[in-house]
């Protein structure tokens, strides 16, 4: 989930968005790629397979964002996974404010690129 | 440099930029906390205080945005810095992004909390 200039540009940005509540993370760009690969995949272990993650992994990451995530246990297929309306709104909002903040710093973010390669 | 919303809210977003070249971070939150402290207190040894680091960590740190800081070395102030005009500007430039995301996503962070808020 990183918004990143074109390749080919010798500098490039990153920008990453961490939604905290109560002291602890509670929706970061490891969390959002979850999130996004889960609605790609219907699976949870697939998703974790794609991140690199261990299947024990992604499902703690999971039990913390639990009204996004549907799991279906004791189906045929372990590890079925879905978003929940709620996960697919938060999912777009979150994407949305990435793309708000891509666009608005584009101008500045031009002319920090210049300044850098001097 | 974390841009986040008025506590008393139960959720905040932290925003964080990172400029990279060449598949190497050159700047990002870190650097750019350390830009602002050094020009605030023109020392690199109070600036390094500041945030927890060592004298030699943050020397480190410097060495690779050479452009953007001016140490005085063997004058009397051993760690005497302060930020060249391409450092003042790529700070001001950095912050400018930030606060051109944190303005155009406002309206979508509204909405994702409420969200997230249920």
């Amino acid at each position: 989930m990183n918004a990143e200039s074109k390749p080919g540009d010798s500098l490039s940005v990153q920008l990453r968005l961490r939604i905290i509540g109560a002291e602890k993370i509670t929706l970061g760009p490891g969390k959002i790629e979850l999130l996004g690969l889960i609605e790609e995949t219907g699976s949870l272990g697939k998703a974790a397979k794609a991140m690199g993650l261990s299947y024990m992994k992604a499902w703690s990451m999971i039990q913390t964002m639990k009204p996004l995530v549907r799991t279906s246990r004791g189906g045929p297929c372990r590890g079925g996974a879905k978003l929940t309306a709620t996960g697919r709104a938060a999912l777009a909002l979150y994407q949305q404010m990435q793309n708000d903040c891509v666009s608005s710093s584009a101008k500045t973010w031009k002319r920090l690129q210049r300044l850098l390669r001097g």
